[in-house]
């Protein structure tokens, strides 16, 4: 399989679309983020660039809720990354509801909405990363499958991918995780020579 | 749209399977991740669990690998995730080649390679999250199409789901980013109430 270099590019495509809420100047606001990691179970981070006017709302509460849309929402989704708070009100475009933290916006019409109170904040130069713990969740009725959680399925999240500036739908489940890796076993597996860089 | 609190949980999903590549005593080693975050455009966050065999080998060098598996690997890749370089070869599975770090070994057989240098390390208690520049990205020549970049769909990568541990496949490109919103404009859009916050 020949490789190509392609310089120090980002391949780590589809993220999942977000709109990320918080208070800003006294308003409620999104923003769309597609750049949301999990760093760990119920602890999300946000990168935003510092140009944004969200940064000050998040600052100021020490709050921001992470909400997923659902596909049928993509031109209102696609259109809170396109203008700036600081010129539309685009809270107008949803029902906005809130939690427990009082403070950080959510909603309505997305599947999923997580609150989440900053942690760490990290300085990345031209971005500031908001790191938050999961307060509470809040998932619509019908993407919860009855004693199984949420159905990703029904979520039907807006899959983000910069090449090409593409969004995608979710394709087909066709593994299971911790599951599919079984039936290879130790026995598979013999030892490699040491890397170069081992010799060195 | 009625919403169910169901506790601090995290629904960020789906997200791309990684295999991250690190040398771990002496030796080239990867890990299943799907917790892998963009912090800023060639900037990369890979959250592991501080019980993995992978940390020491991170911390050592100062460097560590993310390639993107496709779904025709998904036992190999998820076979990653349930055995520890602690007790087998995980190496053995693939071709492993080295860029211009020296230190950060990649799977050939993946369609994408991300080499990254550590430049901070954030302690989340049970984790430990490494953030990294990309310093070079390695594509497999089938997956570039010429003068457009990567393809994602030729990629095939393995999304993760936590809830029911599923993997999924990419589905159909149905709109493109800075673009389906245009439709919406500012005349649309009108003022909203302040939120309760902004009373409180």
């Amino acid at each position: 399989m020949k490789k190509i270099e392609v310089g120090p590019r980002n391949f780590m495509y589809p993220m999942p679309t977000t709109l990320v809420g918080a208070i800003v100047a006294g308003k409620p606001n999104y923003i769309t983020i597609a750049h949301v990691g999990v760093m760990k179970y119920a602890t999300l981070s946000v990168s935003l660039h510092k140009r944004h006017h969200t940064n000050a709302g998040i600052k100021e509460s020490g709050t921001f809720s992470v909400n997923l849309p659902s596909a049928r929402m993509v031109k209102e989704t696609d259109y809170c990354g396109l203008v700036s708070g600081q010129d539309v009100d685009k809270a107008a475009l949803f029902e906005t509801f809130y939690g427990k933290l009082k403070t950080a916006p959510m909603i309505r019409e997305c599947p999923v909405n997580m609150e989440c109170k900053v942690i760490q904040t990290l300085d990345l130069g031209t971005h500031e990363i908001f790191i938050g713990d999961i307060v509470e969740t809040y998932c619509s009725e019908e993407c919860l499958t009855p004693g199984k959680g949420e159905d990703l399925t029904r979520v039907d999240p807006i899959l983000f991918s910069t090449s090409g500036a593409r969004y995608f739908r979710l394709g087909e489940q066709f593994a299971l995780a911790w599951n599919a890796g079984k039936e290879l076993n130790a026995k598979d597996v013999t030892m490699n020579p040491p890397p170069p860089a081992a010799k060195d």
